[in-house]
């Protein structure tokens, strides 16, 4: 457990027309020019704790150049606006899916991987898949995602209640729930999260995107589920939520909210210091250390 | 914020022969031994995540070669029993906390310092001076340690009864309470403590031994508060109590118990990613990102 590489997976998101986020879409553009130049907040993370990063533009509606650092494997710009119709159609989904393979495949030196998200509107859509996951109610799974106002928060309810309306007959299936509500970039995680977990990597999982994204890896694999640690506990309001139906303790407390794999990137160093323990600690019968006065087991 | 320094102190303690651990006060000499040759969980964590450890025996009860990695700065062979005499006369006490002194000043290179202990019986000690320092009765301070069944709670919670009704009056005075019924270590860890914070260096406490004594350092110069970071909630019953006394939200919360400065070792890292995000990150405004589309503040 010696190298880690986060894997931030970005896209648009079309239900972001109907104003669910504090900040305009061309955020997650910009956000990942931010990450190739090395000023975000993950980038920054990843630098000082020996993480690499790899983004993987899987969806961002905007024209990019080649930017170090970022994969181009956009499957479409932006999801549909599932307040309409289907975020995705099932090849896309697959196309989704496969990007995040092929970049868990990528990270051929990390034994772990960090999951991020980078995705304008993103709260939204993990909210809608969450409910339509659990059968949980937007007022259990909808919050306020970039810091939305009151306003803000009553809107993105109801945006998610009339999504879950139209959409309902998908939701018996993970994988057409994923593509009704989902989005590129949360499709993207969970294929990464599968992939990596086949691989035998350890997957940190994120705050609310990748927790969701995860809950639909483990529906649509549950095989991967004991390759799955859960970074940290987000102030995002659905992600205790997820985290209970994933039955998951996860191993930071520390009121984050950003997403871009920054609950990974600070997880890390505790599953390399566990694995570490488990590795080269000396048993006290190897260091010569007296028994229990009481004969118990230390 | 780029280079950590463990220190962890050493001392056995006159009250063991009461019966209040579950090990033999061997295992402090053989746990030095330990530190030194790498084997322990804090030299393995250490080495893991970049951290310097110095050990300093401060009050082992055991003849010792020198040993790399251990500074030899003795008071004496372990405190004298609390049951029946304080720990430590002043003249000891002020050696012991000037030998945590002296080691937070030689950690010249150190951004941050992080307390660790070792002690058979030190959990006891620290009970007794939990509730010395805040009134709190054995049942709230006195925890299994490491790991004493049933009997042995009783017998150490017994022990920190006789002792409380023996020194009370020393008990109005931090210094004094510390000097009847603390331990040479935790003194050390309090000087230490409060060395480090003049010298502004950011300070991690680890579990119960380390805490109580920071609350011992923060009652004798109130001035450090703002440089103490807490590590982890401990699994130890007192933890929780000394920790809210101090008003501290610790960074982690891992079950853990076994001090030696592991919870500071793995708190590190947060710290150090931290204080990377406040020098290093780019504000929205210089990474050419747009506004949130209310106008309000991100």
């Amino acid at each position: 457990m010696d190298h880690g590489r986060i894997l931030i997976f970005a896209a648009d998101h079309g239900v972001t027309v109907e104003g669910v986020s504090a900040y305009p879409r061309e955020v997650t553009a910009q956000m990942v020019r931010t990450f190739s130049s090395g000023g975000a907040a993950i980038t920054v993370l990843a630098r000082t704790l020996g993480l690499e990063v790899e983004v993987v533009d899987v969806g961002v509606d905007a024209e990019l150049p080649e930017l170090p650092g970022v994969v181009a494997a956009r499957v479409r710009r932006g999801s549909r606006n599932f307040v309409y119709e289907p975020a995705m159609n099932l090849e896309e989904l697959e196309a989704a899916l496969e990007a995040g393979r092929a970049a868990a495949r990528r990270a051929v030196e990390a034994d772990a991987v960090g999951l991020g998200d980078m995705g304008i509107g993103n709260t939204t859509a993990a909210s809608a898949l969450l409910s339509a996951l659990t059968g949980a109610s937007p007022a259990e799974t909808v919050g306020r995602g970039t810091g939305v106002d009151d306003r803000g928060l009553a809107v993105k309810r109801s945006v998610v209640e009339a999504t879950l309306g139209l959409h309902t007959p998908c939701f018996s299936d993970p994988r057409s729930a994923l593509a009704a509500v989902g989005g590129l970039e949360i499709a993207a995680l969970a294929g990464a999260a599968m992939e990596a977990a086949r691989l035998r990597r350890a997957v940190l999982v994120d705050g609310f995107i990748s927790t969701v994204a995860a809950l639909a890896a483990v529906r649509l694999d549950p095989e991967i589920r004991p390759a799955l640690f859960y970074s940290h506990r987000s102030a995002e309001a659905g992600h205790g939520l997820a985290l209970a139906v994933l039955g998951a303790s996860p191993l930071l407390d520390l009121g984050m909210r950003l997403g871009e794999g920054t609950g990974s990137a600070l997880a890390f160093p505790i599953l390399k210091g566990a694995a570490a323990i488990l590795r080269e600690m000396a048993t006290f019968a190897q260091a010569g250390v007296a028994d229990r006065a009481d004969g118990g087991n230390p």
